[in-house]
C-alpha cells in the first residue's frame, strides 16, 4: 500500500509537482503566496483558550553527538566586574554564532538552501528558476534570502500527531511517514489540511531525546518519505515542519540528495521548518481534542541568508 | 508642565515602583506575568483585516556610523561549487555572528541584561533581588535568561505615535518622550494602554535614518525620558518598545546609567523591546484608524542569554 | 624515589620558589628576563645544520573525542565564484575563530591566564602581585596580556627526551614525568639546562595519537608532576613545554587547580607552552645526537589576551 | 626614468616572469625553494648583538576608518568571577576571531590567495597550474593553503629604508616604490639582495599613522609600482614584504587586479608579506648600521587557509 518512490520518479516530480510561474515569473515566495488575508483571519479565530505553546527547542551551547558544532555563546559583559556606577543601572551583554542548518537548531529554511536540476545538462537552480550562482561566498544569497519571509508568517497550523495514530510514544530512527500516514491522523482527529496551512508532522522524535538521550544521526532519523510530496502539492501547504529535518537520515536516495528539500523547496516553492519540538503542543492538542491553530513563524530579517533560527509560537 | 525627574528621584523608584515580590518571592518573568489568556484572547479579536507586519529591522553585515560592531554573515557552502550529485538536490547554508544588543539589531533585553541598586552597601540585583554576580563570563546568565520568554510573548499591542500627534515626521536626536504625549497620542487615537499590553511608542527615527542616512550615536537618540516610569509602572505595561534603544541618548543621568532600562527591569520587571521600526506599522494604523492589534515576539531560546534577537510582527 | 608532594607543599612553594619582586615590584614579564642578548647570541650558534623544524600542531576544524570546540574557519571568498575582473588577479579570504586555550591548540599562556593565591583571605592575583580582577570580560586581560612577549622569544632550547630515555615509544596517559626524568635525560643526551632555557620535555604523546587515534581527555594525559616545580625554579628555565597541556589529566590536586600552571605562572612567573608536537624535533636530534637549538616563538601581538596560538620553530 | 608598465606589460609578465615548472611540475611552494639551509645558516651568522624585534603589528579590536572590519576578543572566562577552588589556581581564557587579510593585521598570504590568468578564455590558476576552483567555501583552500609554509620561513633579511634614501618620514599615500628607490636603498645601505632573502621594503606609512591617525584607504596607500615585479623575479627574492598592503591603492590598474599579488604570487610563486611594521627595525638598523638580519615568519599551521596571521621577527 505504501509505496516508495524510485530516483527516477522523484526526479520527474521536478516538473510534474511544479509551482514555476504560478505566481508569476519573477515570483520567489512559493507556497507563502498560499496564506491570504482570509485564512489569517481564520487563524486568528482558532485562539479560543489564550494559550501559546512554543514550538522551538532550546539553544545550547555544548556539543553533543547528535550536534559537533553547537552554537556559541560569547559574553561581552557580566555581573562579575565593577560597573561604571555605584548606583543605578549597569549590565550584561553578549554574542552569538549561530549555524541555523544544524543537525539540531528549530529554523526556517530560505529558497537559497536548495539547488535542484532534473537534467544533468541543465543549471542549478532555486525554485522558480533563480540561479543557484547568485548564492555566493561573498555576498551570500543574492536571491531567494530568508528575507523573503522578513514580514512575518502567519497561518493556520495543523497538528499530525504520526505516533498517536500508530499507538506509539514516537518514530524510531529511519521510519518514513507516509502520505497514508497523514490522512489516518486527518482521520483521527477529524482535520484536514488544506491550501495556505502549515502542517506540523509529528513524529515525536524529540521526546525520545529527552527520554533516551541524543545519538548520532548516522543511526537514524525518522521523517517525511519523499511520497508524501505529491500529496503537500496536491493541498497546497504553504509551510512543512516535520519535527525532525524533514528527510530520513540516512538519506534514502544519496544520488539525488534529500528529496523533500529537493523536489519540496526546489518544485514546489514549499517553505520547510527544520527541528521544531512538538511534544507540549501535542499533549495540549490532544488535552483540547483540537489539532487546529494560530501559527506564528517571525524570521530574523537577515540579509541575503540561507536560513534564520526561529521560535515558532502555536496559539490556541 | 512637563517635569525632569532629578537623580534622587528617580534612585526612589528602585523601592516606590517596584514590582518585586508581586508576583512571589522567586518570580522572574515580572510583567510577563501580567498577559492572561483573556487578554492573549483580546489580542486575537484585534485581528480583522488578516494582515501582518513586521516591526523588525534589517540586520545587515557592513559597519556603520550608527553601527560600529555590525553582525557577521559566513557562508558555509554556496551555490558556486561543484555538488556531489549530478542531478536532485544540493544547498547552501551559513552562520552568524549576532550581538543583539548592539544599536541598531532589534531584540528582546532578558531579565540579566539590568542589574541595579539605589544603595552603594548592597550588592546589585535583578529584578526581584536575583544576584547579578549569577551572571557570569563562564556561564553566562544562569539566572533572568531569555528563556524565561522562550514560550513566546502574545498580547495587545498599541501603538502611539508621538510624533503624529506633534505634527512632524519624526522626533529629532535626544528629544524625549513624556508621559504627557503618550497621553496625548491616547487622546488622539482613541485608544488606551492597559495592564498587559506591549506599548509601542514611536520617535519615527528609523523613518529619520531612511530619508537622511545614519548618524552617530553621540549626536542623539530620542527615546523615552524617565518621567514616562511612573506612568508605565500604573498602567502596568507589560512589554515598553519605543523606535530606539528606549533610553535617550547621549544618557540624560550618566551617573546612574540608563534609568528606563535600570527602575523599567530591575524594579518594575518590565520587559524592553529595543530597536524595533514602527513605520510601515504606523502608515497602517494611520490608514485604518486603528491604533490597536495582536503582537507576537517570539525569542529564539538561547540558553543562558542577556538577549535575542526577534523580529515582532504585529496582526491586524 | 620520585617524591609526590602533598597539597600543603605545593601551597607552601607559592612562597618558597616565588620569584616575585626579583625583576621589580613592577616587572610583568618573569622569566623571560632570564633571555640575555648573550643568551640568543648562544642560540643563534647552534644553527649548524640550517635546518627549520616546526613544534605546532596543525589545527583542523572538525571536532573530534579530544578536542569537542574545534577551531572555525569561515571563508569570505573562494576560487568557485565569477571574479570582477575578465583576467588578471582575483582571490580568496577567510576568517577563524580560535581558542586558544582548547585541549589541542598549540599556544603561549599569558601571565592574565592564570590567577593565584595561596591564603584563601587574600586576593587572586597574577605573577607579581598583579590583580586578577584585572582580567574583566569587558575589557579582557588589562594586565598579563600576551603582548608582554609580543616583542617575541628567541632562546637556546632543550629537547628533553624522556620516553627515549625509558625505552618507550610514549608516556601513556596520567604518566607524570619527575624531575629524576629529566635529569636522566640530560645525563642520556649530554646536555643540561641551563638559565634562560626553553625546555622542551617530551611525553611523545602526539605520536600516541597519532598511531592510535584520539581519546578523551578524562583517559589520561601525561605530563609534568607539580614535582618538577623546585627544579625549573632552580634551574631557572624560562619558558617550559611539555607536549600536552604540562599539567597531567585528569588533575592530580583538583582542589587547589593545576599545579604547574600554578605555582609556575603566578609564583615563579614562568611562561608555558602548551599543547607542541615535538616528534619531527626528536627523531632529527636522535638523528644528529644534538638536543639543543635556537627557538623562536612568535606570540600574535593580541591586545589583552590571556593566549596566543603559536608555531614554534625549532632551527639547528 | 621611473617607468610605469601598462595592463598589457603585466599581462605578458605572467608568462615572461614565470617559476611555473622551475621547481617541478607539482610544486607549490614557489619561492620558498629558494631558502636553502646554507641560507639560514647565513641568516644565523646575522645575530651578532643578539637582538630581537617584532615587525608585527598590534591586533585590537575596535574598528577605525582603516580597518572597519577589525578582529573581535571574546573572554570565555575572567578574574571577575568565583573560582571553583578557594587557595591554589584558576583562571581566565579567551577566544577571537580573526580576518588576516583585513586591511591592518599583519599576515602572510598563502598561494591560495591569489588567483590569475591572462587569457580570458583560460582557467582561473594559481601558482604553478593549480585550479583556483580548488578553493571552495565548503572546504577552504585543498590546494595552496598557508600549510605549505607551516614548517617555518627563515632566511636573511634586508631592509630597504625608501623614505631614509628620498630624506622623507615615510611615504605619502600612493607614492609608489620603484626598483630605482630599491637600488638606490641598497646603495645607501650597502647591501644587496639576494637569492632566497626576504626583502622588507619600508614606506613608514606606520608611522604616518603613529604620528598623523588612521585615515580612509581610500586616501592612499604607498606600496610598490608594479614595475617592481622584474626586479623582484631577477634578484629572485622569496619573501616580499612591504608595510602596507604591498599594491599601492587605491588599485592602479583595476581592470586586471592587483599587479604585485598577481604576478607576484601567480606568476613567480612570491610569497607576500602584508601589514608589517618596520619602525623599531629601522631605528635599529640605522643605529647599527647594518641592514641585514635574521629573520623569522612562523604562520598558524591552520588547515585549508588562504592566510595566517603572524609576528615577524627579525634577530640581529
Amino acid at each position: 500500500m505504501k509505496t516508495i518512490p524510485t530516483e527516477q520518479q522523484i526526479l520527474a516530480w521536478f516538473q510534474s509537482l511544479s509551482n514555476w510561474g504560478r505566481w508569476g515569473a519573477d515570483d520567489e515566495r512559493g507556497t507563502l503566496n498560499l496564506i491570504t488575508p482570509a485564512k489569517r483571519l481564520q487563524a486568528a479565530s482558532l485562539v479560543r483558550e489564550g494559550l501559546v505553546i512554543s514550538c522551538g527547542r532550546t539553544i545550547g551551547y555544548e556539543p553533543t553527538v547528535d550536534n559537533v558544532v553547537p552554537a556559541r555563546h560569547f559574553m561581552l559583559s557580566s555581573g562579575e566586574g565593577e560597573p561604571a556606577v555605584s548606583v543605578g543601572r549597569t549590565g550584561a551583554a553578549d554574542a552569538f554564532l549561530l549555524q541555523p542548518h544544524g543537525v539540531s537548531m528549530t529554523h526556517l529554511d530560505a529558497p537559497s538552501h536548495s539547488h535542484v536540476r532534473s537534467d544533468p545538462s541543465q543549471p542549478w537552480t532555486l525554485y522558480n528558476g533563480k540561479s543557484a550562482r547568485a548564492i555566493t561566498t561573498a555576498q551570500g544569497a543574492t536571491v531567494g534570502s530568508i528575507e523573503l519571509a522578513g514580514g512575518g508568517i502567519v497561518s493556520r497550523g495543523v497538528l499530525l500527531d504520526v505516533p498517536r495514530v500508530r499507538g506509539v510514544p514516537w518514530l524510531e530512527g529511519s521510519d518514513p511517514i507516509f502520505p497514508e500516514d497523514l490522512e489516518a491522523a486527518e482521520a483521527a482527529e477529524g482535520v484536514r489540511v488544506e491550501a495556505g496551512d502549515m502542517l506540523f508532522a509529528r513524529t515525536g522524535f524529540p521526546r525520545r531525546r529527552a527520554e533516551r538521550g541524543p545519538r548520532p544521526p548516522s543511526e537514524g532519523i525518522p521523517a517525511l518519505q519523499a511520497a508524501c510530496l505529491p500529496w503537500l502539492r496536491e493541498r497546497d501547504v504553504a509551510v512543512i515542519g516535520a519535527d525532525t529535518g524533514n528527510d530520513v537520515m540516512p538519506a534514502q536516495y544519496p544520488s539525488i540528495g534529500l528529496p523533500v528539500h529537493g523536489v519540496g523547496m526546489g518544485a514546489i516553492g514549499l517553505w520547510i521548518l527544520d527541528n521544531p519540538d512538538y511534544e507540549e503542543l501535542a499533549e495540549t492538542c490532544a488535552r483540547l481534542n483540537r489539532w487546529e491553530f494560530q501559527v506564528v513563524i517571525a524570521p530574523l530579517k537577515l540579509s541575503n541568508a540561507t536560513s534564520s533560527p526561529v521560535n515558532p509560537l502555536a496559539m490556541l
